[in-house]
C-alpha cells in the first residue's frame, strides 16, 4: 500500500509549498476523502516545466526500443498497483469497480499499443527524395523528413476517466511515445488516483533509467493553475479533456501568448442518432431498449454520450419511444462523478422539461437516496418545431438524458443535421437501402461530424489505429487530430527536414540502409526498400 | 491578350460593387499601372464565401481522378496565358522575366504533382481496422478511417512569389486536390497578376464542369478585408504567407471567433548559418561567395535568406568575411518588390548601422537610380557581445541584408543557437567531422527549425515530398504543417471514420477490395493487399 502525500511531483520529487490544501470527495457518501492535497504554487509550475524542458534533450534522444521498453514498464507498474488504485478511483468518482479495472484494461493496452507502435517505427512518416545532380536547370538536393517531438507537453486529464483519460491516458502515453515530457494537472475530483498513478509513471521513469523531469504532476483547483502552465514559455502544447467551457479558455490563452502553442481540447458533443424507417421498421424496439444502454453506460457521462435523436413521425418511431421509455424507467439510478457535474445535469433536465413542446418519455422510477448524487436516465420527446424553437438543446448536457425529435420528413432530417454544430460523432440505424434513400442526409454528417457509425452506437470508443475521437469545433480544437486511437501521437511531433546531410548524422529512420526496415515514402512511393 | 477588368471574381461572375479602387505599381519605374482595381465589399466577401460553401458538397465528392484532372487542366491554362502573365508579374513586381519563368514552372509543377499524389491515393491515409464480433468481454467493432476536405478555405498570397506563391500557389492547389473550395484574396502588390491567374483558374473550372463557387477573388487593400474572410462563418482553414504582424492578426482574429479555425500562417525568419572549423579551413572563400549568391536571390526576398551567420573568430572565418564582403560590394543593384518593402529595407539596415559593435563589411558599390526602388546587398560584421545586446537582430529584416557575428567559442554558438526564435531552416557548413563534434550545436538546432541544411543554401527550396517549409513560431503559426511540398495537403484535410458501415456505402479507399490500389494501414500494417 501507498500512503497518499497530496503533493507535487516536480520530477520525482514530492513538494507542498503551500498550505492551500484541498480534500477529494466519494460523491457515493458525500463525504470528503482524507488526504490533503497541496495547491501548487507558480514557483512549482515553474520547476515542473523547467525541468520538462531540461529532460527533453536526453529524452527526445532515447530510441524508439527504449521508449517501448518505458511504456511497457509503465503498463506493468500500473498493474503492480493493484486493487489500490481501482478503490481510490472508485472512491473519488463513484465509478463502480468493474467499471475501473475495464479502464485501468484500457490504460495499459493503450500504453503497450503505443509500445509496439514504436516497434513497428513506420508511424514517423519517414520521407526520402534523392538528388539529383544533373537535373537542368538546378540540381536536385537529397531531402529527407520525419517527425521529431515538439517539447513538453502539459495534460489536463478527464473527470469521467479516472485512470484511462487521466495521467495515464493516451495523451500522456502518447507524448512518452512521441518522446516529449509531460506535465500533468491532476483532476481535482480524483486527486489520488492522479498521485498513485503517478507513481507508477515515476517507478517505469527510474527503472528505465530516463531523465528526472520526464513526468511531474501538479495539483490546483483554481482556474490560474491551468492558465499559468498553458501559459509557461517552456509548454508546447497542451492536451486537454472536458468541458466546452474550460477547453476553450486554455484554447484562448494559448492562443494569447507571445508565441502560441497547440492546444487539443476534446469538448463533447451532443452525438445525434438519425433512425432511417427501414430499420424502424425491422426492429424498433430493440432499438430503443439498445439506445438507452448507451446513454446510461458510466451515468451517461460519456463524451459521446448520444444526446439528440431524430426520426421521422410514424408508428414505428412510437414503438421506438415506447421501448427507450420503458428502458429509462427500468434504468437503475446511478451515483455521478462529483456534485457539481450532478447540480449540472438536474438543472439541465428541469430546464428541458419545462420548454414548451417537450414532454418527459420516460425516467428512472427508482427513489433517490440522499447523498448519492444520483442521475436518473431521463428521455424527453419533442416536435421538430419545438427542437427548432430552443436551439440550446444542441449543447450537451453531460449525463443520462436524451431527447427524442420527431420530424415530419426527410428535408427536416437533414435540416437538423446541417444546423447540427461539429459532433464526435453520428450515428444512423437503418437498411443499405435507407443509407442510399438518405444520401444527401450522410454527405451533410460527414462534413459535421468525427465519426459515423452505422446501426451501433457511439458509446464504447474503440482503441485502435483507424479510430478519430474528435470533430470540427466544438468537438475538438483542432479537426485534423484525435484524442484517442494511435494517430493521436501526431499532436505532439512536428516534420524535421534534414537536406544535404551525411548518412551517419542522419537518424536511423532516414539512413538510406533503413535499419529500422519501416515503410518510408521514397521519390513518393511507399515502400520498405533501402534507398 | 485578355484586357483586365480589376473586379471581384465571385465564382466565374466579375464584380465591382465599390467604387474605391486602387492601382498596381511599377516598383522598377515608380509608375502606377492603368487598370482600376475595387476593393472588394462585405457583401461581395459574403456571396464569395457562401458560393464557395455551396460548392462545397458536390466539389468534394468529385473522385481524385476528376480533381487531378482539374489540376492538370489548370497547369495547362496557366502556360496558355503565354507571356503576359510574365509581363504583368514583371511589371508589377519588378521581378525579372526569367525569374517569373521559373515561378510559372514551379505553379505548373506543382499543380501537376497534386494530380499525380491524387492518382497515385495513398495520401489519404486510409486505416482499417477489421472487427472480431468474438472478442471478449466485447467484440470488436469494424472501424476505418480516412482524410476528407475540410470545407472552404481563404488562401492570402506572398507578395515576393506573384505567381508560385499566390493565386496559384501550393496553398490553392493543394486545397483544391483535397477537395476544398478556395477564396483567395489577391495580393494588392500584385492584383493583375492575381486576376490573370484567376483566369486560368476558372477556365479549368469551367472545362473540368466544376461547381460555380470553387474558385473565388477577392481584391482589397485594407486589413478588414482579410480579417472578414478570416471572420466569415463559412470559412474553414486559412492560409497565408508574409509578415508576422500580418499573420498574427490574422491568426488572432481566427481564435477569437464563436467557432476558431486553423490559420497556416508562414512568416519567415533569421534562418542562420552555423559555419564550423572544417569546413572554413577547407573553403572559407568560396562559401563566402555562395552566401552573397543566397542572400542576394530574389533581392534577398525570400522567406528563407539567410539573415545570421555565426562562426568561431579565426583566420578562416576573417578569410569567409572578406570574401563574402567582396560578393556584397560586386552584388548589383536590384529593385524590390514595392515601396513599402523597399522602405522598410532601408530602415532595417540603416538601424543596424547605427548599433555600436556593428561594422558594415560589405555593401554593393553600385549607385542607385532615382525610383527604382533599390535594394543594395549588405553584410555587416559583429561581435557576440554586440549580438547579445541586440536581441532584436534574430527578426528578420526583408532584403538582402546578412550580419555576420564573430563568437569566441562552441558554447558561444550553442548559446546563441538556443536563443534563437523559431526559424525555418538552419544551416551548417562543415565536415563529417565537424558535424560529430558539434553534436550539441545540431540538437539544439533540431528542436528550433523545419529544415536542416548541410554545406548548402536555405534559399532555392524544394517542391517535394520529403520538404518541410514551416517551423516553431514564428517561423509558422502551427509547426506539424508545411506550406510547400505535397505534405501541405495535410491543412486542408481531417479524419473522418465510419465504424460498422457497409461496403457499398464506404469511400472506395475504404472497402475491403481496396479498388483504388493504394496502401493503407490494415490492423497497424502498411499494405496494398485487400482487407
Amino acid at each position: 500500500m501507498i500512503d497518499l502525500h497530496g503533493q507535487q511531483f516536480i520530477g520525482s520529487q514530492a513538494s507542498a509549498e503551500s498550505s492551500d490544501t484541498f480534500q477529494g470527495f466519494n460523491p457515493a457518501t458525500s463525504k470528503a476523502l482524507p488526504t490533503l492535497f497541496h495547491e501548487a504554487t507558480e514557483g512549482e509550475i515553474d520547476k515542473a516545466l523547467q525541468l520538462a524542458a531540461s529532460a527533453f534533450d536526453e529524452f527526445r534522444r532515447t530510441t524508439p526500443e527504449q521508449r517501448a521498453i518505458f511504456l511497457d514498464t509503465l503498463a506493468d507498474e500500473v498493474e503492480a498497483l493493484g486493487d489500490q488504485l481501482l478503490d481510490q478511483a472508485n472512491a473519488e468518482t463513484g465509478l463502480p469497480i468493474p467499471r475501473c479495472t475495464g479502464e485501468r484494461g484500457r490504460a495499459t493496452n493503450q500504453a503497450r499499443q503505443f509500445a509496439e507502435l514504436l516497434r513497428d517505427g513506420s508511424w514517423v512518416d519517414a520521407r526520402i527524395d534523392l538528388p539529383n545532380p544533373d537535373r537542368e536547370p538546378l540540381p536536385k538536393p537529397d531531402v529527407r523528413s520525419m517527425m521529431l517531438p515538439v517539447g513538453p507537453v502539459v495534460v489536463f486529464g478527464a473527470s469521467n476517466f479516472p485512470i484511462a483519460i487521466s495521467v495515464l491516458g493516451a495523451d500522456v502515453v502518447s507524448s512518452f511515445a512521441a518522446g516529449c515530457p509531460v506535465v500533468v494537472k491532476a483532476h481535482p475530483a480524483h486527486p489520488g488516483t492522479c498521485e498513485l498513478s503517478s507513481q507508477a509513471v515515476l517507478s517505469a521513469i527510474k527503472k528505465c533509467g530516463l531523465p528526472e523531469g520526464t513526468f511531474s504532476l501538479i495539483h490546483g483547483r483554481s482556474y490560474e493553475t491551468g492558465l499559468s502552465l498553458v501559459r509557461h514559455p517552456a509548454t508546447q502544447a497542451v492536451a486537454f479533456t472536458g468541458s466546452l467551457a474550460g477547453g476553450r479558455a486554455l484554447a484562448d490563452a494559448a492562443a494569447a501568448r507571445p508565441n502560441p502553442i497547440p492546444v487539443y481540447a476534446e469538448m463533447g458533443s451532443a452525438n445525434p442518432i438519425f433512425l432511417l424507417p427501414g430499420a424502424l421498421k425491422e426492429r424498433a424496439s430493440q432499438i430503443g431498449s439498445d439506445y438507452i444502454q448507451s446513454v446510461t453506460l458510466g451515468v451517461g457521462q460519456f463524451c459521446t454520450c448520444p444526446g439528440l435523436v431524430f426520426g421521422i413521425e410514424s408508428e414505428d418511431l412510437n414503438t421506438f419511444t415506447a421501448s427507450a421509455a420503458e428502458g429509462a424507467q427500468n434504468s437503475p439510478l446511478a451515483t455521478m462523478l462529483h456534485p457539481g457535474i450532478y447540480e449540472s445535469f438536474w438543472k439541465g433536465v428541469n430546464a428541458i422539461e419545462a420548454l414548451d413542446g417537450f414532454s418527459l418519455a420516460g425516467q428512472s422510477t427508482d427513489k433517490a437516496e440522499v447523498n448519492k448524487n444520483h442521475a436518473a436516465c431521463t428521455i424527453f420527446e419533442t416536435t421538430s418545431s419545438a427542437l427548432s424553437d430552443n436551439p440550446q438543446l444542441y449543447d450537451e448536457v453531460f449525463g443520462p438524458v436524451s431527447t427524442i425529435t420527431k420530424c415530419q420528413s426527410t428535408s427536416e432530417l437533414e435540416q437538423f443535421a446541417s444546423q447540427l454544430d461539429g459532433s464526435l460523432t453520428a450515428t444512423i440505424h437503418g437498411t443499405e437501402e435507407d443509407l442510399a434513400e438518405y444520401a444527401g442526409l450522410i454527405h451533410i454528417l460527414e462534413t459535421k461530424v468525427g465519426r459515423l457509425i452505422f446501426n451501433g452506437y457511439p458509446t464504447g470508443i474503440e482503441v485502435c489505429h483507424a479510430m478519430h475521437h474528435g470533430g470540427p469545433y466544438p468537438a475538438a480544437s483542432h479537426s485534423h487530430f484525435t484524442s484517442i486511437g494511435t494517430r493521436c501521437i501526431y499532436r505532439f511531433v512536428r516534420p524535421v527536414c534534414y537536406q544535404g546531410w551525411p548518412q551517419a548524422a542522419l537518424p536511423p529512420e532516414l539512413q538510406d540502409s533503413n535499419p529500422l526496415g519501416i515503410f518510408r515514402l521514397l521519390d513518393g512511393d511507399f515502400t520498405q526498400s533501402p534507398a
